[in-house]
């Protein structure tokens, strides 16, 4: 058995969930059918978008099912961006932090080089903080800002973000704020309204559900362009067949993920200090990355360690480590390959050098002592190798 | 027990398909990591790749996973034409068909309206079929084309295009043609390559795969402008986590279905001859849309019987069936309880009136004789009280 610590990659489908799935997946019909079969799957959409309002402190029908996160931050980005822009054609700036997910850097990229759009980046401290008062004055310095789109938790290094601030900030200068909140939600008290957010993203296999469903909660008075047309199936906003397997999935391993979630944070933050306590106290030179603090689940999601292997490629350490038994990350699974040191290293200030020894070990709900226990046992002689292998000069 | 007579909105999951999903949702692992858990999630989508790409007579390189039929289409000609433009600006050009699903006719829709995009519209015949020499001739009158979008099979009529011919006037002029095959793919033998189309849209849940994944096959010298962007998975064409559990089920229906497809193909069309004969037969003043001939499974998918009932509200039709047992619609399920005649009926020339008593039975691998016997035995006391309920004037 390896000790599987890349969750924030993606974690492993609760059993409910897989048996969810099942049930419905047994089933036929289109949500989109008049007859009984059709109703009979469209009870279970609303039933589940029910269960996902409800777990997310939103309503029902702030609730556009998508195909995962990638989508829901497209579509947020997008079509806010042209939304706003049809209303006012001098609106086309959009207000980001430079630590996003590619799903909202790489849309953000799109608008720029095709669409006419400008940005605004909001620099993220050493910590992976982005300052209220630079939202401030970025709202206050431009009066053509479509969009404002800040992560709730990062990907990475884990840092929380100061959601409910930005969103009162954007308010304050009437822009729509989205906020990705995927690797937020298994760990902290994510509630939609409270938020203030005018979108947010959200995806089930972040927590336990399937992969390829998930949702943008969208204020009803949020004003969207639709990406994928089509059927007009949810609002008109989103066209699609509806996943009816996955959405009932999803909303089993949320409504779990949000029952446990108090418990399970406290639980995964005690492992995560142990390992990083632990990694920190084997006298390698490792650090870790951002602030640090024992026992901050708050600033800091409580499921992340992330470290920085001085004198070590990441791909070398992950290798090793992994043949250690011990699975992990050097950050976004979906920049895995990718010989470049991490944006959001980069953003925070780190240099190039010391952002390549990096290590992402993410804690999720099959995290144990022992998992910890494996990584400390292996790390020595891994960290050893790797710098043997290929030092950084 | 009803009868399902709407397997062109979806057909039920095949067990190995469930299964499929299943053996691959309990483990974990994205396939973008490079760990082990990674990896074998990897290699679990390369090999469905493999077995999706010779089902349909591709190359794995050809196979760019999505979401799904709508996504596919979107990517398709969005992404095409976006392509095609940026090599010259002039080419703003989409010929299509009057009768394409919504989520090639929207994406069109969308060009025009936002974009610049003008369109030619095939217009189909009475039988719903598009003419070689009318893309010829499109083709010929304007030296604008970005992208030419035809159907391999109409998903409420049924009609099969030419798709072959279709696509080797294209690649005279250097066109790139897209064909939808959705509806194609259960009953009909579906080559990609053999086709010379460029790209081609199909989905898992139409052959017993899941909803929420489908592929875009897209030749390698395809050029696409991405419209989910982010990860940079498959090929830096489509974005977003991919979902291992759902390709791995789409691979296994798909190879099921292709590996009994001839002789599934006469088993419905042997069904659907005698829904159609019998009910022709009863004397309601029943006809068929389009042209039909018994044993005709080739013109007209083998699954597909298009009823036109006169006198009678769709709607009503489908409601009454369905309290007697019988599950069908009266056109695609996208568009049910749009309160408005099937754009299809109508670009076929049919007027308003008689597009209102349409009605879709479609069958498919779970259709059998006392499904026929049910709609049969259900249809003379369901027009009658349709017309009765709403006769139309």
């Amino acid at each position: 058995m390896s000790a599987y610590l890349d969750h924030a990659a993606t974690t492993p489908m609760l059993p409910a969930a897989v048996d969810a799935f099942v049930e419905s997946a047994r089933r036929v019909g289109n949500a989109s059918s008049l007859h009984t079969a059709g109703r009979a799957a469209r009870k279970v959409i609303e039933e589940s978008r029910e269960r996902i309002a409800g777990a997310l402190g939103a309503r029902p029908s702030e609730v556009v099912f998508t195909s995962g996160g990638t989508e829901s931050d497209n579509l947020a980005v997008k079509g806010t961006w042209a939304a706003r822009r049809d209303e006012d054609p001098a609106r086309v700036r959009v207000v980001t932090s430079g630590i996003e997910h590619h799903a909202v850097l790489d849309p953000v990229e799109y608008l720029v080089e095709r669409r006419g759009a400008t940005v605004t980046w909001l620099e993220p401290d050493r910590c992976g903080h982005t300052a209220v008062e630079d939202l401030r004055a970025a709202l206050e310095e431009a009066d053509d800002v479509a969009v404002v789109s800040v992560m709730w938790a990062n990907n990475e290094v884990g840092t929380v973000q100061p959601v409910a601030e930005l969103a009162a900030v954007a308010r304050e200068h009437g822009v729509p704020f989205h906020t990705d909140a995927i690797q937020a939600l298994s760990h902290l008290d994510v509630r939609f309204e409270e938020s203030g957010a005018d979108l947010m993203s959200v995806t089930a296999h972040k927590v336990g559900g399937p992969v390829g469903v998930g949702a943008l909660l969208a204020r009803r008075d949020a004003r969207l362009v639709p990406q994928l047309h089509g059927g007009g199936q949810e609002r008109q906003v989103r066209s699609g067949t509806l996943d009816v397997a996955g959405v009932h999935a999803f909303a089993v391993a949320l409504e779990q993920t949000v029952a446990t979630r108090d418990v399970e944070a406290k639980r995964v933050l005690t492992l995560r200090d142990r390992l990083v306590e632990g990694a920190l106290a084997l006298d390698l030179g490792i650090t870790v990355s951002g602030c640090w603090r024992a026992g901050d689940g708050v600033g800091r999601l409580p499921g992340n360690a992330h470290l920085l292997v001085p004198g070590c490629e990441g791909d070398s350490l992950l290798y090793l480590l992994d043949a250690a038994g011990v699975e992990c990350s050097t950050g976004s699974a979906c920049q895995a390959g990718v010989p470049q040191p991490s944006h959001v290293l980069l953003a925070m200030g780190y240099g190039e050098k010391e952002a390549r020894g990096a290590l992402r070990l993410t804690l999720g709900h099959t995290s144990t002592d022992a998992d910890v226990d494996a990584v400390l046992a292996a790390l020595p002689g891994v960290v050893e190798r790797a710098r043997r292998a290929g030092g950084i000069a």
